[in-house]
Order: C-alpha cells, then sequence, then structure tokens
C-alpha cells in the first residue's frame, strides 16, 4: 500500500466527507485477502495484491478518493467499454451491430461465443468481441489504430494515458487464446484486419496504464452524456453513451451481469488488472481497485466494495423511488378584469413525464372554464425535449382553439 | 378491431395530447401484419389478430390510452415479473434466490436452462424459472396459492382480474412442455410443490385476463416504488421493485434483452398473448397489445411501438445526459455584524450527488474564511437519503469544529 | 457374497477351466471397493455392495460363470437395448428411427438431449430415447405392453423374468427427471402414448430381475444373430440384432463409448443396477454384475473385469490380425485323358472376401491355360451369400464361355 | 469422367467378377449429381465434380476397382486416421489420449470441441484433434515431422505419396479456422509446437495426393493388423491398428457415426477431397472417390456406394450370424486294446470361442470315462492365442491327473 498516498488522503478527510465516507468502505472491507492475482499473463503476477483504492468523479467534475487511488495499474478489459465506444462514433452503432453483437454470452469472459449463424462475437465485452471492435477503429495500420484508441481513452481520462511494455510483451507472448479468438473471427468473416495487427492493437490497449482516479473519470465521461466533466471535452455522443451504458448493464459482468444489476445495479465493466468501474447515469462514476480476483476474473474486494456503496447510498440505478420533482414552481389563480387567469411557472428539464404535468394541470384547469387568459412563464426551463415541445404545443393549440389566450415567457 | 373504442379514443386525442402522440404511434406501426397468433395454446389463436392498443400511465396516477387498450386478452407471460415480485415479498430476495438465478439463459423462452450444479432455473422470467416462483408463494393449496397470486397482480393493475377458463383449460391440455420443466425443477430439488400444483397455478396466472390500460398501470406501480399510482396502495416493497426492474432489463425480452436495452431501453416483459409492459423507473408503465408475434414469441407491432416511442420521446433509462438539478435553489451571501453570513436554501430529494453538491458548496465558501455564519433552510426538502444526511452531518460538524456558526431549518 | 454358489464354482472350475479363467479375473478386481451404491432410486440403495459376479454364453449355448452369477438384482438400463431390439422388430428399422436417432449424445445418461429440429432423443440407449421407444412397443394399454416387453427380455433370457415390485415402486415415486423427459419427448410429437403409461412401462422394464447369468444368455441371444443359443428360439431377426449391436458399440457407454470401444472392443450397455452385458458378435454374449457405481454410473468393477478380460484373452471385436482361413481345403491339380482337369474342394460359409479367394484362384489357374475341366466341389459349404453366389456363377459362365468345362458338387 | 480408365476397367470386368460388381455399383449411383464440391478451399473446387471411383483390397492383397479409380486427389481427413496410428506407434497409445481423447464430438468436423476441463480435443479426426496428433509425431522441425508423416502414409499405401503444392497453398491461405484452433489446443496446453509449424504439417498432410486405390490399400492395412498386405509391410502394431479402427467406428464420420454404424457398418473416414476409406477389420479395405459432399463434407455418391455394398454383399462387421467354424475338423473315437482311444483333428486359429469348442469336447467324452487315450493332433492349427493355450493346458492337466493319457501332435 501507498502510505504517503494515505496519509494524504486522512487529511483531505478530514475536510471531505465523501472521501471519508469511501474511506470507511474501504476499511470494511480492507482484511478480505481471499482470491488471487491473475497469472495467465506473468506480468500480471508481480504487482502488490494488497493495492486498494477508490474513487468518485460526479458529472459536476468533482473526486473524491480513498486508499490507493493512484496507483497505477493496467486497464485490461475495462477498456472495452471505451473502445465499443470509440467504435460507435466512428462508424456508428448500427454498423459496429453487424459485426458484434448486444447479447449476454452466459459464458466467462474469453469464451469463443461467436453466433451459429452469423459468426458474430455475442457482444463487444467478451475478448472475441472487444478484439472484433477494436480491429472496427480506423486507421491505415496497427500503429495508427492503436494510436487512436488511446488518443480515445485518454481523453475519456482527462490525461494522456501510456502503455505498460512489461505487460504488453507479456500479453502478447502468451496471446494463443485470443490469437485463436481472431482467428475465429477473421475466419467467420467479421474481423477485416489480419489476426496480428488486431491482436497487437488488442494487446496494448489492454496495457495501457491507469488509476483508480482515472477509471472514475472515464465512468464519469459516460454518465455525463460523453462529455468529460472535469476537461469539459465532448468525447463522445450522447446516444453512443447511452448505448454503451446499455451493453456495460446487460454484459459488463460476464455471466453474473444479472445478479449484479440485481444486487448492485450501476452499470460496470471489471478487468483482470483489479480495476472495475461503475456508472450511476446522470449522476456520477466510479473507479476501483485491487487486483485479487474471483474465479470470473472480477477484483473481490472492488465488486464488494461496489455492492455495499451501492447498499448504504442507495445508488441502485432504479433506485428511484420518489416523485420525480414538479417541473410546476409557481401556479397562480385569480379572477381579473378580463375574467379568469392563470400564471403558470415551470422549470428545469421538460421532458414526456414533466411535460404531461404541465399538460395535464391546464386541461384540467381549462376544463371547468370556457375562456380565460393563461401565461406560461418558461423562462426557468433548462431544455426541452422534442416530445414535450409536441405536447405543449399540441396543448396550447387546443386551448387557444376552444377561446383561451395563451402567451408563453422563454422558449418551449 | 373495437370500432366503439376506436371512436371514444378519438374523441379524447381532440384534447388529450399524450393520447394524440400514442395514436400517431399506432398509426406508423398499424399497417403491419407480419408475424402469427401463438399457436402452441390453441385457444390463443382463436383471437382477433388485428387488435392493437397501447397505454401510458405515470406514476402521478394519470393514464394516456390509444387504440384497442381495453379489449381483453391473456397475460401470459407478462405475469411472471409480477409473481416473482409476490414471491419475493412473501420469501425475502434471497430466499427466491436460492431457487431461482437471475441470468439471461441465452436461450428461447420454453428452454430448460437449470443450472448444472445447482438445478435452479436461470432467472424466473422464463418458463422454469416462473414455474419455480410461482411454486414459492404460500398457501395451503393450489387454490390458496392462486388465490394469493390473483390477488397481487389485481392489486397491481387496480381492479379484479379473472381467469380465461377457455384458454387456461387449453394450457392445461398441451402443457406437455411446462409439465416436463416442472418435473426437471423438481427433481433438482428447487420446486417443492407437486407438480401437478405447481402447473395448476401457473396456468391460471397465465389465463388472467387484462387489457392494455391494466398493464399500464402494473407497469407503473413497478416506475412508482412498489405503490400503485392510481389505488395508491402499496403493493410490494421499493427494494422488491428495484430488482424486478432489474431482472427485466437483464431478461425480460429472452434472448434479444441486450439489443433490446441498448435499443429501447426500457425494462421489459412480452406475453404470447400479444401484450408487453415497459417501464421508465420512477416515471411511467406503459401496456402496448397486438398479438402477431415474432420466432421469439415477442409481439411484433408492440415492440415495434416501444422502440419508436423509445427513440421519438426520448426514454431510455440512460438517456439523461443534462445534469442533474442542483438542490440549491438559492445562496444569499453577504457580510453583516457578526461578519460573514451564508443563507443556503435547499429543495427536493438530497441523495448521494445533491448532498455532495451542497457540502461542496459550503466547504468552498469556508475555505476562505476562518469564521462566519452558515443558516440553511432544508425547510423544501422533500426527502434525505441516509447517505446524504451523513455527509451534511460530517460537514456540519466539521465547520462548528473549525469555527464557524451552524443552523438549519428543516430536517436534514 | 453368496457363499454357496461359490464353493459349487470352485468345485466346477476344477474341470471347467473357462469358469477358473473367469474365476480369477475376479479376483484380481475382487478388493476393489471404490465407488457407491446408486442413491437416487431409495430401493438401490438397500443391494449388499460386494455382489461380484460374471458369465460368459458362447453361441455354442454353453455357460461357464464365476463369484455372484445367480444373485438377482434388477436389470435397469440394460433393458434398454434389448427393448430396442423388440420395437425394431415390430415396426422395423427405419420407423423406429423416425422417433429417436442413432448418434451418441456426449452427455450423461439421463440427458435431455432431443434434436433441437426434430425433437427426436439421440438414440435408444438414453433415458429419453428409451422411454420413446419402449413407447413404440404395441398393445392396447400400458399393460399389455409391458406383457410384450416382459415376454421378450423373458426370450433373450430364456426364462420368464419378474418385476421387482419395491424397485418398481421406488422408482415411480422419486421418477420426477423420466416423467419430465416422457413431457419433453410427448410435448415433440415423438411420444405418442400418455406420459403415465409410458413411465409405467418404462419403469416397469427397469425393474425386471435377472442374473448375471441372465445377462449373458441376453447379450450371446445378440451375439447369435438373434436366436437364443440355449433355447434356440429365435428371438429377433439377424438385420436387427445386428443394428442393435451397432447402437451398443456408439451410445451403449454413454459419454465414455469411444474409450470404451478404444480399449475394450465389445459392445456394451450398462445399468445402475450393477449389471453390463457385452458382445464378441457371433462369439459369445458376457454378463458381469457388481453394484458400486463411477459418477457415470456404470459399475466400476464391472467395467475393469470387462477391460481385463478383453485385453488378456485379445477379445476386442476388430482383433483379428490373422489372415482368416482360406474356403479352399484341398486343389487338386492333375492332366489327364481329357487334357488338364482340376478339383476344388471348397467348405465354409462363401462370402465376399472367401469367394473372392475362389475365384483368384480359379482364374489364375486358368490364366495359363486355353482349355480344361474343373470340379468345384462345394458339398461343406454351410452358407453361400448373395454376393458370392453372383461371383462364382459369374467366373463359372465365364470360364465356359472361353472353352473350359466346369462341374459343381453342392448349391452354390 | 476418365474414359480411358472405364475402357480399361470394362475389359478387365470381363474376367474380373469383383470388379464387375463394383462396376455395377457405380453405375447405380452415377446418375446422382446432388452436393457441392468443398469451396472453402479455393483450390478444392477446381476439380472435376463427375470423378467416380472404386476399389477394393483384400488382405491377400488382391485389389478390384471400378471408375476413376486410378484419378488423383488429394486425401484431406481421410489422413487423420493414419497420422493418428504414426503417433499411437511413436509414442504409445496411452501417451497420445493424454493429449487428445476418444469421443465423438457430436459437432461438425471443424467444431472446437475441446474438453472444457482438460483442453484435450475431443477425438484425433476432428479438425482440433488431428493438429494435436499431428504435432506429436517426433521430429526436429516441421520439415523433419511431415517426412515422417509422408513416409508413414506411403507405407500404409504402398507407394510414394507427394503434395499438391497449390492445394496446399490453398489450405494455408484460407486456413483461419484451423489456426484458431491450433491457438486454442495450445493455450489449453495440448499443443507442445509453435501454431504455424503445427499446421504447416497438418495442412501439407491433407495435400498429400492419393488415388481410390491407394485408399483401399491404406485401408486393407488396417484391415489387416497393421500390415500392408500388398508389401506385406509392418506399417503399424496390430493393437494400434484396432484402436485406430475403433476410433474410425465412434468418430469417423462425424456427428453421423452412430447411424453409418448402424446402416452401413464398417469402420470408416471421408475427406473433403471426395474420399472415403471403409475397413472390414481382417477381410478387407475400401477406397471411394466422388468429390461432390453433403452439408456435413461427407461425398455423397461416396457414402451411397458404401452403404449399397454392406447392404448388398452384407459387409455389417457385425454381420456374421452363422456360428463360427468349430475348430475341431475330425474326431474319431474307437476302442482298442489299450481301452477307449480318441484322435481329435482341430486346425486354424484357437481363440476363447475356439479353445472352448476343444474342451468342451473333452470334457464331455471324459466324462462317462474314468480312463482312456486321447490323441490331440494340432499340426494344422495356424496360430495360439495366449488364453486358449492357458484354457486347453488346464483341461489336459486335468484330465491327466484324473487317469487319461494325453499326447498332442504340434504346439498348442
Amino acid at each position: 500500500m501507498n502510505s504517503t498516498a494515505n496519509e494524504r488522503t486522512v487529511d483531505e478527510h478530514d475536510v471531505d466527507p465523501v472521501a471519508a465516507a469511501l474511506s470507511l468502505l474501504l476499511d470494511a472491507h480492507r482484511d478480505d485477502t481471499s482470491g488471487a492475482l491473475a497469472d495467465y499473463i506473468p506480468e500480471l503476477a508481480t504487482v502488490d495484491p494488497d493495492g486498494f483504492g477508490i474513487a468518485l468523479t460526479s458529472v459536476h467534475g468533482r473526486t473524491a478518493h480513498a486508499g490507493d487511488a493512484r496507483t497505477p495499474f493496467t486497464i485490461q478489459s475495462v477498456s472495452k467499454p471505451f473502445v465499443y465506444a470509440l467504435a460507435a462514433c466512428e462508424l456508428g452503432i448500427d454498423e459496429v451491430a453487424r459485426h458484434v453483437g448486444f447479447e449476454p454470452s452466459g459464458e466467462p469472459f474469453n469464451a469463443i461465443s461467436l453466433d451459429a449463424a452469423t459468426g458474430r462475437p455475442a457482444n463487444p465485452l467478451i475478448n472475441a468481441g472487444a478484439i472484433v471492435t477494436s480491429a472496427l477503429v480506423g486507421g491505415g495500420d496497427a500503429e495508427e489504430r492503436f494510436d487512436r484508441v488511446r488518443a480515445f481513452l485518454s481523453a475519456c481520462a482527462g490525461r494522456d494515458l501510456d502503455v505498460d511494455e512489461a505487460v504488453y510483451a507479456s500479453e502478447d507472448a502468451t496471446g494463443d487464446r485470443n490469437r485463436a479468438l481472431a482467428h475465429l473471427a477473421r475466419s467467420a468473416g467479421v474481423l477485416r484486419q489480419p489476426v496480428d495487427d488486431a491482436t497487437e492493437v488488442y494487446f496494448r490497449q489492454c496495457s495501457l496504464v491507469v488509476t483508480t482516479e482515472d477509471l472514475s473519470v472515464m465512468a464519469a465521461t459516460l454518465a455525463n452524456g460523453g462529455v468529460n466533466p472535469v476537461t469539459e471535452a465532448t468525447v463522445m455522443s450522447e446516444r453512443v453513451a447511452t448505448v454503451t451504458l446499455a451493453i456495460m448493464t446487460t454484459c459488463g459482468m460476464y455471466d453474473h451481469s444479472g445478479a449484479w444489476m440485481a444486487r448492485v445495479g450501476l452499470p460496470a465493466k471489471s478487468g483482470v488488472g483489479g480495476g472495475i468501474v461503475a456508472v450511476n447515469p446522470s449522476q456520477f462514476g466510479i473507479g476501483v481497485y485491487s487486483p485479487r480476483l474471483d474465479e470470473y476474473g472480477n477484483s473481490i474486494r472492488g465488486s464488494d466494495v461496489l455492492q455495499s456503496l451501492s447498499e448504504r447510498f442507495e445508488l441502485h440505478v432504479f433506485d428511484h423511488p420518489d416523485r420525480p420533482r414538479s417541473p410546476i414552481v409557481r401556479a397562480d389563480d385569480h379572477t381579473g378584469e378580463h375574467g379568469d387567469e392563470l400564471t403558470l411557472v415551470v422549470r428545469g428539464e421538460l421532458d414526456l413525464i414533466s411535460a404531461e404535468e404541465v399538460v395535464a394541470f391546464l386541461r384540467e384547469w381549462a376544463a371547468t372554464r370556457t375562456a380565460g387568459t393563461i401565461h406560461v412563464d418558461a423562462s426557468g426551463v433548462s431544455r426541452v425535449r422534442e416530445v414535450a415541445r409536441r405536447l405543449l404545443t399540441a396543448t396550447i393549440e387546443r386551448l387557444r382553439a376552444t377561446g383561451f389566450a395563451v402567451t408563453i415567457d422563454g422558449t418551449v
């Protein structure tokens, strides 16, 4: 463990209660030494097994962390959703879907899982699918393709990431299974690059060095609709971020994804380097690190900390039992010289459900009247979804057609 | 098609823009006559193949609908997530998990999919898992058990549901495959009831008659944290509603669940009767109905309407790219006779991310001062999550310890 | 162990060296107490675990035995090839093949293994296939069908076999998995009888009581082309016996059939009652008995004794490295007053290879001559295959056409 | 079709009825033009699709043939059982079994079929198993290893075989799937050679050029216990020949092996070049050739001709319904001056069943006497199996001990 980091962190905790809460979580799991370092890549077996860190980056761009959050390690499979996002940005979601599917394989990470009919790997988060996806990234040769991959992941992390050459050499030397997957994909016609090129880029991508803080920023970029909340750079489209999160939801934890979604409820992706990213969409991204793995190749303490975090902090993505806040800030209703008047102050983002609230209110008010004046103050509205615009427009037109005067402040 | 229903609906659309939007969606898909009625249960092949309806119920309890939204049909597999919820309420999530898993099976709905080691069906939404789950519901005999199932689904729908006896008889007469699954589950030790009892309850549960409106209310009950938003009855715990949605996310659309989550992004469950429920958590529930099925047993027009709805109305559950609204309504900052003073007005639900906003604001304000007075007006706070309470309490204590006077209005 | 049987056997060994050899084989394996009694049928767990017997019946109808060769036990899956033979006799091989396949399932005995496309069980020696096969046997009801099964197996054994009612009741009470297989087969349309009827016959068939001697006679009936060599009754056609042996070759030892064929080389079938039958076609049948089973459900000592027997006695069906005996007993060749004369004495069964020998001899003799007299003495020929008749006829006609006089003694 | 070859053949048929019979068989299937040339190796798609030949070589070393029996084509997968035999000769059957199993895979020829636990390919006749087996052959490098493979297959064929370099280049260029299998096997630790070395040898082995006559001689070498019946060279041990035939029996025709064994009953192996070998152990080997393949990669007319041949000529290996010939040629029984005398003339190969005949005869004769003289004339015995020797010796010792005088002529 990095004692310098810990001392510093303790100081910060004195004044940062989020970091303090994360630190307590680490403490609760620190003594668990079960599991083992990944050994199928010899170089991975040389890291300090006790490393343990966590970081949380909100969509407001603030990061809290605890433990060895600045210890470097290789990203491994945590790179997969981000490389999927890169390919989807370059080629479009539909074109990528012609080469790799969306379905959980129900099998381990290194499973073959090529569709019997189409030859497509089951999804981009198993090795076969990740190799195919990585090979879809544009570029004249392997070097150029990898440069793009590195640039994209660096943009997600908000700093330049480098390759651990010793790990890369080790992956390359022991990569028979991944080469097999590449040959199978090529034989099925879904891998367009030569096998050696494809595996070189893939092995390099897995050997990129990150810290737990990097992972939290990368995760927050997905949480924030593709905009890195620290650098404020737009790294990918909202649509690609959404679909990437969807794939992490159903396929991110291999053949344990269903239970993970039920118990933890945060789209996530683990790597055999010991890192895990988890995302609460539109809220925050989390990185955790602990290199001892369970039989499925997931970080044991990392998974457990995320489950505790989700349970104690009620972070399950579907755990929003309160009614959404009404968009109606204030409704002033009085009878003036020109008859009944209504002033409706609305705010925030207008989507289907909030527009429906406004529409229902207006229709109810109008239902008991034959005429009147309505003023909608929408100056506090932050964004209007297309569906909301259409609902409101239709309602207002209907009101006008039936004898009401309607004015609007602000764009709807 | 039921022309009376349609005429009525058109009238309503005149004044209900949500229903009008739904009606337009139906129109866009009405001409698609591909697919076929389910025929493995002979009675299902007798329904009007052209039936087509949709309904949307918000967590505020309002329902909009279009098309044949009041045409009765049998619920079939749409019953499965609700019976899972009932079993989870009675026995707890962990005890149910001892009998049935959480993982997608990667196989068709009637697949065998019993875990080789434990004999557990893969998840509660395939037939094997649904039969096992249904048999976990308490009761002295099959009749009593079914009474509980019917009562629970009726509470979700907000009205008493009845069995279509002709469909039940047809299911019972052609139920060899389901009886096989029950025998397998019993032989594996995960089915505790006699096979005939278990299948009787299961066949009856599948034969319950619902309308598309019923489905939208049932879905809205899941969206609303287990509280039926129409009747306001608490039908299940928030936790059970959350886990039920998680299972629908990974397993709801059989071996198509990953693509469904990527493209539509709404936890859903289909039935061979032609119905589908879909949920946007904490927002609304949807029911759709069209009895012509694709090769996987999913309603073709129903699936397509949901995909169009999600795309046009931007309803993907992970599609919230805007930053969440700040909980800080107003911050008044002035220097008075007693030094610097800050009045912070916060509102809404305080969870991890909104508490972190408040904490960050307070810490930044205090960082440049050695003393001062802070007044937090939390009277507009609707609910405080435990994690938020802890973060705020720790921060306020720290501020007081370092020389600030802090007062709070309202409970935090 | 049955000491009376042993004493008697020892006496016989004094003068029966085959039995003595079998006895030595038992001794070599007697001390192996590994494995366990079948316990999924409770009644099977009540037998003496030390029972150990062997019997060998030649196609000449003589039986040698050693150990507990007269201890009764239930036949279990050893019944399957014989019930297949009965169905094939009644319906024909092709009609049975429409309901059940010929391929090894690569899976355990109780695997589901229904073909995805046709619903046919993989082969008649797994449970699913055996249930379907048993239900193909004719008869008005379950009782009548079972009477035929019992009569057929009794004819193979050469004595009336009876049901162990306690084992039958135990099978019936714990038969969930087999009922599941029957329901699946029925749902796939390959099982024509009601499930309860089918499983009743199947459970009764498995509960028939046999001794090791019975098994050796049953096996010898298959070895002897369908004729019981003891009673000399024709129980099945040669063709059915041949195909039954072929199925035992590829499917008889479940997912161990390939290694069994490589190492032991005798078509065989085991049962969880502890019995195994093995066959050396046209030579002999063997029965062995020892109720402790390995993880695959095969008798451990039974399998080992058969492997030792095959190795020591060189019994592998493909282990006939000597050239087959020539059919030419004598060839007298002299020059008489009418020119060159040849007398050729042939004997035994004339098949393709032996007819080819005769033809080659005749053609070589004639090749250096332009005329001559040939006398074929075929009075010692036991049987002439059609192909041999055609080859000889064509050759003789050709010889006559080119100037030779040919006479034949005996039918060719 | 090669008309010259046909004319020649017709001439021969005039005097060779076996070839004439084969020719008639070809005629019966000649018009079937269903199926297609293998196209996944482009070079294979360039052959004459109408080529059609058959050859039969007996263990006496005579070959009859018909059709295009001397047309060259590449051996492809027909090489696999012979390379297995080579590896088994070099390393022993048990050591090879540590790297590749004996079980049918129930899957197509290019299936992955590596055992989940051990990584062993299912059997040596699927591609994965053949690559692993080929890599077990000794030699310092790929060239040396291939020289051994070519020498061994040439010894089986009785002439030097050469590589079709164009086919080799085509296999090498399109070998992604086989390279994948090799990488998988290497990653599982069962492939010891570098992938490129292993696939080079494998692709060369598959590209060896043979004729149908060659195949029949190679098959006859297996039939003849490992001795090439034409050259009389001992190519492999009897044991290896036996085990090779056993593997062909259970795995030779891929996932059609069970039906093949039931219907045709001749151990066989097909190749996508259009060739098939089939063996009737201790009788003859057959080669057939027709390059149009079915969906499983088997020659359509080749398979059909073999089935017709087996049915019409009654060649099923288990189809020996006649009792085996008695080894007892003559028994002279008279009472002389020294009491009862028996002269027993025995001949042929004495194995378990024939020795049992002799022993039974002797015991029966002695049973009614208290003394006598027995003379066994074994001068016509061609070979005595160890088990027979032991049975006879024990019997004779027993007779002598109980007062009989026994003399033997010839070795027993």
